[in-house]
């Protein structure tokens, strides 16, 4: 996997890949101006900065946690509820003080009267160190002239990736279910979705292949990307499928935007509170160990600068740092930078600050320990929803609810039939005991549980479509006191809306405390149980 | 003027004025579960929220200056390089602490666990509080029901306002100079400057009345909207031109964006150092007296629901904030929303919480009075470099230095001639001693001396353009170590930059050290000097 580092190639020229709005984007105004700019000793009276005398902030500051406030590994021995909240229950948690003055007091240092004032779009330089060395040490670009830039959060980057990429009229590929923001945003340019079949691994490289093969350019333009957001299945793509979809993008000529909020998010496997693996004591892994378990990116195995990259903070810090980052060849960077200067200009100043501040407190090893603890948090929430539908549903692993190929391909599908211990389902046993209610794949990393409803079993299936049967169920659970995400807003057209014969729900496990999560689990299998009773 | 305030009418249906973009927008994914959305007690499993206990902020604080930290009137006792830095230079200047927990204390209380999470794109409510009771206080919209909704600084809301108002091809009513950025941010969607003449106060409604009714809809599109950005002529637009404007636009079914980063650095007519005015000891003005010496904004007169008023805290604040807030009429707020939504979202969380935690600590008279100190600075500083310009140059006031309707007319024009002080220019005296070199007019609002340079008594003017001269002068200025920003760059359209006969320079006076000011003029009058004799 590394012998591609010794032979690293330039990008190649991606630049008839813009589209017509970034191509439209004049150069910018500084440039004729960049000899003079910043020259030591030059007075510059061109530009409309304030004073920074008169910020009313004289310092900034905060307290934080530790990069080792979580523990990097599941802890067996103790239940979620008693040592998660460990940290916050036994007293304050430990934390250092980070502080950003008016005045930097020693060269180099940062300051608010540089952070706070005008500066580049494309983010401070020591953002941007940050940046470089995380891509470069995890990311692993198979090329080496790539660039970061910052912008200001994933949904932020995917516009601004969209309007460099599209002409209005053409399609973008995303798989059959993806992120509706991403969609929503496209619209009003007249770019539209064009979904590609999925498996258990994300979208599908022979699916993605065929569309190409048979794609309508009249119809649909040039095709111009592929977005893959594995948002609401949970899935994890391997290194081997990348490769597929890497080649097929390579021989249709297609750009891949990497929308993967939630790389540090990767839960792995599930395994039942009974297997020997949920209860193993693991060791602490070294950061080289820790960086190798993760996925690797598209960047790992773009050798021609194909692939536009989006890291955020929002799951990694907090999302009101509306901060994250480009990965990309330096002629999509260009464009990129451009348009930020027209719209969003740089980063926030406080958040840059603040998070300057809290990866040189933590340096970057810190940063990689802290992610450990994070992905360590998410999966005892992960295991915990899963062993919540365990407790309320007779889970049976192996049996594929559906036939044909679809998002649970190839995975270990476990389906929910009705709890034989209900005294209510007891009575009426021989009738509901073999009712499919429900599938899904325990999720491997992000914030999600994908169930998919069982609705071509349900009596007014065939009267009732599965989209108007889902809402119904949605609905009935909402007035029983929960919300959970229906899936046709996921659908990347009306058309996989339509043609679905299953429901969905998208269930988030990231948040909510977890009596308030065993609940809510607790109502939904009550509410569904008597919906396909109806 | 508060007649207005007692027959407040509801705005008019103006959304024929929203583009095919704003069209195409869809709306809020959540709008069909708003019925169920933080209804009590109810528990939501629907979105991707990271938990708050995972954020690695414990706390987040600052330290501020007080409101009054700045005197609210100028001191004429003191030279300003003694009084203005007083403040800084008598040890540390006195401030208060505020602080933002993990989670409130108190009901109501601003948290992190809410600020850092993800939130409504429109803003906090206590930041909209805080925007609200601004505009209806100091801005006095003259309709009722006006919305006013966040976005990331007014370069982002000018951008979603032109893209909600705007279809590609169509024109936008500018000044004939303008602000670069604006024009840059619609290029890429064939959305182009229509050049309006201006006068001292800005746009002229004459000129602007001609321009609309000899509109070529087929050339260009419908208008749909008027710029107002003062920016680089530092002119304060009266309330009469500004209701002559409206009614024009009114007439012609207009919409005003009024982008006013400067409203709160009026600082009012200069005054020779030896003017009575400027030696005058002012009382302080009450909070009344002081708002209404404010030009008011178009909002005031704004009956119809016509104006989109962008309001930041780049200038009153810093920039580094990146928020600010568009007061309008609601259909268009909506619009304004979903725009968000799919793009920057809410405004930096930090941001929030750090504004949200000094206007409650200072108050809203706080506020008010921290503007009133930093008006006073901008007014020493604009006094400052003015008097410097005085210094070098040969002043002479009330000398037109062309003929024509221009940027000045209707003001007092100070026309710069060599000073005969100078030896070498004594020597040559009669050479230069009538040489009109430039003109200007001291700015009454804003950050910035607009100079026009009179190339058409320059030696080679005819075999160079204007434009050409004003190029070599800025880099002939650029080589002897000053950069002021050439003229050319906030042309409206290249016709008005090619037609120009005259050269201009936009000095800014906002950010750099006194003796940096004064050193940068020196050089600036050398160099002019120099120039004209080649």
């Amino acid at each position: 996997m590394s012998s591609i580092d010794e032979k690293l190639p330039e990008s190649i020229d991606l630049t008839h890949h813009l589209s017509a709005f970034a191509k439209a984007r004049p150069l910018s105004p500084l440039k004729g101006l960049q000899k003079y700019w910043g020259k030591p000793g030059i007075i510059s009276l061109a530009g409309g900065l304030p004073s920074p005398d008169v910020f009313p902030f004289s310092s900034v500051g905060a307290d934080i946690l530790l990069p080792n406030a979580f523990p990097s590994q599941t802890e067996p021995s103790k239940a979620p509820l008693s040592w998660l909240w460990n940290l916050f229950s036994s007293g304050k948690p430990k934390t250092v003080p980070i502080e950003i003055p008016r005045h930097a007091s020693t060269p180099g240092q940062l300051d608010l009267a540089t952070v706070l004032q005008y500066s580049m779009a494309s983010g401070q330089p020591k953002l941007l160190d940050f940046a470089r060395e995380l891509t470069g040490k995890v990311f692993r670009p198979g090329y080496s002239d790539w660039t970061v830039l910052a912008h200001v959060g994933n949904t932020d980057g995917w516009m601004k990736a969209v309007l460099t990429l599209c002409n209005p009229g053409e399609g973008v590929l995303t798989s059959t279910w993806t992120y509706p923001s991403a969609l929503a945003c496209m619209l009003p340019y007249n770019i539209k979705a064009v979904p590609v079949d999925m498996d258990g691994q994300g979208m599908r490289a022979d699916a993605l292949r065929e569309v190409l093969a048979n794609w309508d350019a009249e119809a649909r333009g040039m095709p111009r990307r592929v977005v893959l957001g594995q948002n609401p299945t949970g899935a994890t793509m391997a290194l081997g499928r990348k490769k597929e979809i890497y080649d097929v993008c390579v021989e249709f000529d297609v750009i891949i935007v990497e929308d993967d909020p939630y790389y540090f998010l990767q839960e792995g496997p599930y395994h039942p509170p009974s297997h020997p693996a949920r209860n193993e004591r693991k060791g602490e892994l070294d950061l080289q160990a820790y960086i190798d378990h993760l996925a690797p990116s598209y960047l790992r195995i773009d050798y021609e600068g194909r692939v536009i990259r989006l890291d955020t903070f929002s799951k990694t810090i907090a999302p009101g740092c509306r901060m994250g980052w480009f990965t990309c060849n330096p002629k999509f960077g260009e464009r990129l930078e451009r348009q930020a200067e027209t719209s969003t200009q740089a980063p926030c100043g406080f958040s840059q600050a603040l998070i300057i501040s809290l990866v040189e407190q933590w340096g970057f090893e810190g940063f990689l320990r802290w992610t450990q603890g994070l992905q360590t948090q998410y999966t005892v929430r992960r295991d915990f929803i899963i062993d919540c539908l365990a407790d309320e549903f007779d889970l049976r692993v192996g049996v594929v609810a559906n036939s044909g190929v679809d998002c649970f391909t190839g995975c270990d599908v476990y389906t929910a039939y009705p709890k034989v211990k209900s005294t209510r389902i007891f009575e009426e046993k021989k009738l509901f005991n073999d009712q499919e209610l429900l599938s899904f794949v325990p999720p491997t990393s992000g914030m999600f549980v994908w169930l998919k409803l069982n609705l071509e079993q349900h009596p007014q299936y065939g009267s009732k479509s599965a989209k108007e049967l889902e809402w119904d169920l949605w609905v009935e659970l909402a007035e029983a006191g929960v919300l959970f995400g229906p899936g046709q807003m996921f659908a990347a057209t009306a058309t996989v809306e339509d043609e679905e014969p299953a429901g969905h729900f998208r269930v988030s496990f990231s948040n909510a405390e977890f009596n308030t999560m065993k609940k809510a689990i607790s109502i939904f299998a009550r509410v569904i149980v008597k919906f396909f009773r109806a």
